[in-house]
């Protein structure tokens, strides 16, 4: 049976951040949030090809093959298979662009489910991470997915494998996220070239052991494993050196009763875990704090895991 | 309150076979056997010192500090630091030295949690495995405590740390274990030297995403990522040239429908998993023939997984 198409109907979505990383998570575990969001709005239209228009004050780019969500779209669209498609598409981008937050990863995410939910749904979840990832590709140069899965799925979620495509959804216990957004410039792939090729043998068991923690600790919902386990041996002592004052910030919320925390994917966002909301709003005011004692400019969130994922808000 | 001491009572103990290692699992992840597994007899005396006896042909030491039991359980006289302290032990080992199966670990645990329960419960399971360690110590030069922990707790284990150490026990579906032992030696110090101490990223990478996998595959009783997960990108490679029919055996145990394995501990014994018994029986049997036809000694074994650790079998 041929899917119902909706042509010429709008819909809206909204699309999360995301955290990608999880500390001891390289390229692997990643969670949603339900602070800050893009608003998308998308339309199947009679005129092949996709339009883009932006109502943010981004300079993004709006050529559909220059553009993340155009990407991503447009790989749906070969796999659709059908040229008289055509796609009319608004975005209101509130993930800052190079925020670590999964902006280029909500944008991709956004339009294919979108799109999907337009065309009667007949693609399924992974197919849509699998188009998403070209969106990927184009933002940082590598088809990751760890950014891509939760904004889709929403929750936690493991990428076991990214070839062949092999995504697990883990329950978690529900958290807070405090997130603060110093406003430097970590390119992704700055922060992908300054990782060492190799690790020590000894190091990468450390950090299995973490991972392996983390994923029981989210499953069995036991907030002390989960922040025993909030370690990471390899990547974040090279990357957190492009953070200004992010062992202060480590130190201080942990010492506040944060469980724990990192690098909100490459950078620069740092996010901090706790299990309860007044915590999360101390360790809010200490990031506050620090931004503000250093002089740099800063965005804060305060929020919790977003367990839907990209989500139609109108009809 | 002092704890009771059990003078003069002779207590026998069930010590079981462990895999250490779990394919992706190095130095992490571990899971006890109900066969194949040592007897132990321990006998609370007025004696000082410790006198060990073997009923069993393996020509083991009896000196207390140069046989795994003997050290364990000195480590744990030492914290209970009474000089009257004294015990007989009798030991019928029946998981032969040098298979990969944790035969060190098996009396090394079955010795503390006897003379634990010989006065009065005084120390904790994780308290034991410390002691335990203390053999495995003896045993290869090494304090790793992947076949200690799920010899005392039984069922399948995580040590996320070693140092301070962290145990934590994973729930896991009943699956059937099907085991090989090559009677070839296999030394656990030359299985550690041969492999390199630095390791590519993307190959950790890979191993913690199926390290991951495991970990929530077992949580969630989920046999088909468990069998995904089973994949050792960094160890297997170097070690599984160590065990001739290696290859052959973990590629046609697959094919008739296990849900993978690999080298247990550090060899040569290798095990399957699988979801059914006449799977696991069925795998056996390609074990057996591919060791008749390589004309190596063997020793075979279907079982399942053991869920009480060291276990008091009369009083």
């Amino acid at each position: 049976m041929q899917p119902k198409l909706q042509k010429n109907k709008t819909i809206t979505v909204e699309c999360p951040a995301t955290i990608a990383n999880l500390v001891c998570g390289f390229d692997i575990l990643g969670l949603a949030l339900n602070n800050p969001q893009d608003i998308m709005e998308l339309t199947l239209t009679d005129e092949p090809g996709i339009r883009i228009t932006h109502t943010d004050a981004h300079p993004l780019p709006t050529d559909p093959l220059h553009n993340v969500a155009g990407v991503a779209l447009l790989e749906l669209m070969k796999e659709a298979n059908d040229p008289s498609l055509g796609f009319d598409m608004m975005i209101d981008k509130r993930i800052k662009p190079g925020s670590g937050l999964g902006s280029s990863a909500a944008s991709s995410a956004g339009a294919v489910v979108a799109a999907n939910l337009l065309l009667g749904n007949r693609f399924s979840n992974e197919d849509l991470v699998r188009f998403a990832m070209a969106g990927e590709k184009l933002a940082s140069g590598v088809k990751h997915a760890d950014n891509i899965t939760p904004c889709i799925y929403g929750g936690v979620t493991l990428i076991r494998s990214i070839f062949p495509l092999d995504i697990i959804q883990l329950d978690s216990p529900p958290l807070y996220v405090s997130v603060v957004h110093p406003q430097i410039e970590v390119k992704t792939s700055d922060a992908r070239q300054i990782l060492r090729k190799e690790v020590l043998l000894k190091d990468a068991i450390k950090q299995w052991g973490n991972i392996a923690g983390l994923v029981a600790g989210f499953m069995k919902h036991d907030h002390q494993l989960i922040s025993r386990s909030l370690e990471d041996v390899i990547i974040e002592p090279v990357r957190s050196i492009l953070i200004p004052g992010f062992d202060e910030v480590k130190k201080s919320c942990k010492d506040e009763g944060a469980l724990g925390g990192g690098i909100s994917g490459s950078g620069p966002s740092i996010f901090m875990l706790s299990t309860e909301e007044k915590t999360a709003i101390e360790v809010e005011k200490i990031m506050i704090d620090i931004y503000t004692r250093l002089g740099i400019d800063f965005k804060t969130y305060v929020t919790t895991i977003n367990t839907d994922g990209v989500k139609l808000i109108n009809n």
